[in-house]
């Protein structure tokens, strides 16, 4: 798991989500009440497996050399009430945290986001670094919530998924997405797609695309 | 063609026309009725030639250890209505399905459109994945039109050419231009190019440019 | 010569400049009537110093296996008619191509600009492809102008130097301005630069930046 | 202290801050009056330790064999006039230089701008290059503000840091909100952050974030 989550901080800085240090994610360690997570500062450059930290669902260092992420609290609200989630990525994405910045939820214009989202990306609320105000955020927006991903007001992006894997894919489809709609509305409105039609396709995107293997 | 369908899915990634693995190429087996195309969910890193799949123009799965791209209907039905047709490339690249989310062809005010498009890269109709209605909308929108180009409404881009790389080159230059257009129009309205001059560069472009070889 | 030529390709790629094959480098050949150019419809990964191509003032073929460029008559057109020129470039580069479509000049408000350009970049007439039209759109507009940069209406940039390497360098500097410019402009209007201030930083930059080497 | 600096210079290519030769970063050397900064026209791919060059903080060359960077008198008026500064970047990276092109600062609108930049980015006077204008306008707008970035107008981006390496990342992250609050305007207005969250914001990261190493 410290190679996994490791391996994929590679992608947020191949898709370009993150600048210098700001972004992370972490994976929950199946069966235990234990997360990986980045530890704080670090260049992507220099992360190492071995660099990686263990923390358990309360946020406190369990093993690893360096402190854990700045964003380690917010990480273990979401895996301590939502036992589903196995992998959480935080961003500050360019499109997406400005759609945050504006308090607004990305409208569902766009099958490739009917897929992934089902329907609109909400906005959570604004809160402040250093309590669970962050976590408590998240899980009201995405409880009951189709979308893996949270735009959290003036701040950026939170996603979650099954493993990490599929809360990095979350990332970079949110920032796809909150890109092409923003563009999309700079020369007048979008079509919406039905309400029905958002539903069918999110229903088959779960069920029957791709390898049939965990994404 | 295995390998030339592999390979050129490359091209996807390099252009910057695809996240995740929201993007598939296919080319046609000369004087088969089959096709080689890209396997569903897989990203583009680990891609080989033995990964690749092959299908009748029905869509079925002839040959291949995995899934056939959740595309292959929309592919089959294009190969099957349309014999000149070689290869056919699908993407939700940014800028194009920008224009695909406002029902907005994107209009020729570059003499690059007028070379490869012969005029507007027209819109096809809103349509579900899971039977033949994306591969309808595609041939009823491209049949007759010089375009080889076309932005499903809220979707993305299907390009055909007579080879697979001639394909991938229309996807390519039809985010470039939807990129060009929508920026210039930004600060104002582009100047049109009047249709007799559109008519000269496509004819030109079409008989005289590039090295004399198939495209 | 060839090998300039040639490798100088590699950073309109690297700066973003062009899609597929669409832009090209000459230079002309010290002490005789002749250029040397890209071959016509090659991809940038294939272009090795033996693929470029010679040819005369006259646009002629003089030495190599590949047609030339198609844009070849508008580059013999410039070395025919501008002595000092001795390397030419020609590229759609999206921000520029986007003030050429719209037949706007960009202002100078940037001090970069006022350096490199010594003022706004001009437009240049529409011209089609085929004759002389091009190359002479390109000196009625830049003789006499300060800019080595002209946008031709609804077409592209071409750019002038004392070698192709500083062509090149107009190139880079015209797509970026051309950007900033635009992004600028987005969200209102620029602060013009005094004309007195845009001569003194032209002076300065034509006379005392760099390392006393030909750029 | 050459050769941080030197590398120093690929972090401005890798986070697109710079085109062609227009960026420069230099760092003090610890106790002494003296500086490491680039040559002046030298390409970022033909930097070396060796090729960097060494001045006093009245800017003249002591050490090396190119001529400094034209830029040399603005870092050497911000080192003698701001002594806790150890490193200063100057870009024109496209979204600063945007707002500096209409004399606008960044309003604080994004928690990674509280945390950086302690409140808005402000802009700079005019100054033409050639005396101490520019360096006295930089030390006029950063004395007594927490933001580590100014935007001298029509110019670019002066930024200033403990260490070379701060200097750099405050130039990474002031592009970085530049282009995030730009994009967010584009389409609204962003909601502000209030003043009392702001502070707190910049004492934490200011105070807790990272690995207890100087940044």
């Amino acid at each position: 798991m410290r190679k996994i989550v490791c391996d994929l901080h590679a992608e947020l800085v191949r898709n370009h989500l993150v600048a210098w240090t700001a972004g992370n994610v972490s994976g929950r360690i199946p069966g235990e009440d234990l997360f990986v997570i980045k530890p704080s500062g670090v260049s992507y450059d220099e992360l190492t497996p071995e660099a990686m930290v263990v923390c358990d669902l309360d946020g406190n260092l369990v093993e690893g050399e360096h402190a854990p992420s700045s964003d380690t609290a917010a990480h273990a609200y979401v895996y301590r009430h939502m036992p589903q989630v196995g992998g959480v990525v935080h961003t500050h994405s360019t499109y997406a945290s400005a759609w945050a910045a504006r308090d607004e939820a990305i409208p569902c214009v766009l099958t490739a986001m009917a897929d992934e989202f089902g329907g609109e990306i909400p906005v959570g609320p604004f809160a402040l670094i250093g309590d669970d105000s962050i976590g408590q955020g998240i899980v009201a927006t995405l409880k009951g919530h189709r979308s893996p991903a949270v735009l959290m007001r003036n701040h950026g992006v939170f996603t979650i998924g099954a493993t990490p894997r599929a809360a990095v894919k979350a990332a970079v489809m949110c920032e796809d997405v909150a890109r092409t709609v923003h563009i999309s509305r700079q020369l007048g409105e979008p079509v919406p797609i039905a309400r029905a039609d958002v539903d069918r396709l999110y229903d088959r995107y779960q069920n029957v695309y791709g390898q049939r293997s965990p994404r």
